[in-house]
């Protein structure tokens, strides 16, 4: 199977810890790099892991929040002293513009690459990349400012020759191409061999949801159905429930409700208030919900 | 001896290293907290070292380069988040506005505390701050671009009395004032007791020197002489001499050079370029010349 493998730079929130560093992550899909989130430190993180800084592909912003963006003044510096020389796309909600142009004009002579801002839709789902094996969509969140989800995607891809079927009935190499499309084969002597005896099931589609910064919000199910792994923030405990109301972040309890809800196969929590310093109760309330839940922690690998 | 302690929290330099962090410093005179520079990650640092936020008093930019000023955004965020409500003066070159106006006035209605800019002079000497204990200047460097350094001093306290030598002549209180600023004691038989033997010499002034980024500048030793303790950039060894150049850093020895002929008494080298794994190279260059050489750490506290 191609790779899909998510790594977890920082788990924190808003207020930096000495156990936690800001939100983000990497996802790497068949050697493309993602970036999600992309808080103060995060290139230190990434050499601290040895992510390889050149297969960034593209960055992702969930929402404009510091916590969320204010690694990326350094990250964007590295890239460009690393010599750079293709386009990077920033996904993000419009106001980065009026962030990051100040910067990117005090630098500007000095960027060995280009950067290009595309506006997210704070209201409807979207599809932001896409290629032949992979797909990138972006989805409301519920969050005090405007906030969006993101869903990975590796599509099925088609099935696998067999080699060993191919040379047992002697296939001509030139009708392999047809077979890999999903004809059957007909022998020289007139049996008809199906597809299915030829071929080895392709890769199943494999689906990564990134959902934080967001209250508590069943609204975005639709969006989640039946991934692979979830990642839903869950800032605070049941005990601080009022609070997470107040400020539009979620309990790892809700959390786990939506992961229910949504089918999903696994469920990744993080976004940690700084108030806890021992996160087993947010595990033990999420587990007591959807039992298939894990903590997230900074440096964690999760392989689809 | 009141508080004169100088933590160093990045002695990096423009490329992130898994060894050091990019430059910040903390300095405490007598409780208040100055910082120098404030590279990504130094509110992770000050968290580190356990730094208490809540004594910052200003802050003084060297110049503008990202490794000196990406900290900030994260920074002035966290301070707010911690519900400051003291203004914050930062010193630093005036296109600081710029760069970090777009900043303010989006997190704007959120902040705690006001921000004061104050513009650095970078042709000329200039006290930035003083009161009856202490004082900081600001004076000019030699980079690519605007650079000040930056002296912290703590001024020469008057003597203290010397309490057993008041009880032992019968000295009235309504006097003790006046011998604290320097009057001699007429005995009621007519005797002259010196001022001297009536007080202990007060704190010595003590004098610390910021210099970095900057080129081999002999035109900077007036500005340092004598100090105490002078922490000098030393990016480069000296088989580095023509990139220092280039580049408008110094050598270990050109930094050692300097301090020797600035008469100092101690000697702190930094800002190391990314392309040393190992930094006994720098401290021995540096030796050969000035044998008062040590090299800055993350964490490490020098007292004065």
């Amino acid at each position: 199977m191609t790779k899909f493998e998510i790594t977890v730079l920082g788990c924190g929130s808003a207020m930096p810890t000495t156990l936690h560093h800001p939100p983000s992550q990497l996802i790497d899909m068949n050697e493309k790099l993602f970036m999600v989130d992309c808080g103060e430190g995060t290139q230190l993180q990434m050499r601290k892991y040895q992510a390889r800084m050149s297969k960034l592909h593209s960055l992702f912003i969930s929402h404009l929040h510091g916590d969320h963006i204010f690694g990326l003044p350094g990250l964007l510096s590295t890239l460009s002293l690393l010599g750079r020389t293709a386009d990077l796309n920033i996904y993000a909600h419009k106001e980065i513009d009026f962030l990051l142009n100040p910067l990117l004009s005090y630098l500007g002579n000095h960027m060995s690459f280009k950067i290009n801002l595309f506006p997210l839709n704070p209201n409807a789902e979207e599809v932001l990349f896409e290629n032949r094996t992979m797909q990138v969509t972006s989805f409301p969140l519920k969050h005090r400012i405007d906030a969006n989800g993101f869903l990975f995607e590796q599509k099925e891809s088609p099935r696998h020759i067999n080699r060993e079927m191919i040379d047992f009935y002697h296939i001509p190499v030139k009708q392999i191409q047809e077979i890999k499309n999903g004809a059957d084969y007909l022998t020289p002597d007139g049996a008809l061999i199906l597809n299915e005896h030829l071929t080895n099931p392709g890769n199943p589609a494999r689906r990564y949801a990134y959902c934080s910064d967001t209250a508590y919000a069943p609204e975005i199910i639709p969006y989640i159905k039946n991934v692979d792994l979830l990642y839903h923030e869950a800032t605070f405990a049941e005990s601080e429930r009022m609070r997470a109301e107040e400020t539009f972040h979620s309990t790892a309890r809700q959390a786990a409700k939506i992961a229910a809800a949504a089918g999903v196969k696994k469920l990744m929590i993080g976004h940690y208030s700084s108030r806890y310093s021992e996160i087993g109760t947010l595990l033990k309330e999420a587990v007591a919900v959807f039992p298939h839940t894990e903590l997230a922690v900074e440096g964690k690998i999760v392989s689809l």
